[in-house]
């Protein structure tokens, strides 16, 4: 089995991921390169949508010289998984007690809501007072439909939501999640 | 039925859109937004990925001053579609007897047989000659691992692929060929 060397670095001191100041997102990163070291899964994050205003060309290579970030409408990773699409997206928040739902725009909202109906598997990873927690699309809008509030409480996702353990690699093995809760009727 | 602002600009003329210099990637992304007004399918052009090297702020918004476009190790487009991952590449090509094989990077081509391997629907979309091809992922890898050519002959992607042709709107309605080529059994 090889390791990206990026993957193999972090083996030499694997029991401080959490404590590193590493992110949700290299954490994720990370566990998507391992999925796909071992062929289990090919989901990639999206790259940033930017809009490019100015271009220069030096030596045969084209240079940005003004961009900016667009809003995303869709989420950060999407792939493919058990012969499945599968598209989520990644949030952090300091509040201790509720995630605040401005971290996630009006046309993503949207955008969970047509992934739903269209069969694919969509979920947040919320990281919480330290905590990762998986939350299906479908209980996320299911709060946003029946709740008026601006977010959602730090008890609802450790109810509703499954939480992703840290582990050597990947740092979060949250396709063990996705597999107890998506494919469990297929074993 | 809602069509998006720059479709019904199109309608005004529409018989004209092969001939108005609208290139391959407008007419694809023209008719997948199509696809989603009508809420038939959700595929996306990926962003081209960049690097950013430098940033500054301006009314409290990021701006780019520096960035250079990396080269792509997945395909230009996915989704979903009928409960399916998709994923393709669209290329045009001026040479009229050959599509040249530089036009797909390696890591492209990998990408390709791992998205077989795990059963996503995965092709190219070939314009040459001024006519379009669906060409299965299969086929193209199939054809790169029997010949040693640099570049795949326009017979080959005429006799293998599928011809997709120009209409009303969608301009390019290729999902009709996905399915016609891998939906047939479910009918």
């Amino acid at each position: 089995m090889k390791y990206p060397s990026n993957i193999k670095k972090n083996y030499q001191n694997p029991l401080t991921y959490k404590n590193r100041g590493m992110d949700l997102e290299d954490e994720l990163n990370l566990s998507n390169e391992y999925y796909q070291s071992i062929d289990k899964a090919l989901i990639f994050k999206k790259p940033t949508p930017i809009g490019v205003s100015k271009v220069s060309y030096r030596n045969q290579s084209k240079i940005i010289e003004k961009a900016y970030f667009k809003e995303p409408s869709t989420l950060d990773y999407n792939g493919l998984y058990r012969g499945k699409y599968i598209e989520y997206e990644a949030k952090v928040t300091k509040n201790k007690t509720a995630f605040p739902l401005q971290n996630i725009h009006y046309h993503q909202i949207e955008h969970i809501k047509k992934v739903l109906n269209h069969q694919g598997i969509v979920f947040l990873i919320i990281k919480i007072n330290d905590l990762v927690y998986l939350l299906k699309g479908c209980d996320f809008i299911s709060y946003i439909n029946t709740h008026l509030r601006k977010s959602i409480p730090f008890d609802y996702i450790k109810n509703q939501g499954y939480l992703i353990k840290y582990g050597y690699n990947p740092p979060l093995d949250y396709l063990k999640i996705v597999d107890n809760i998506y494919f469990k009727e297929d074993e």
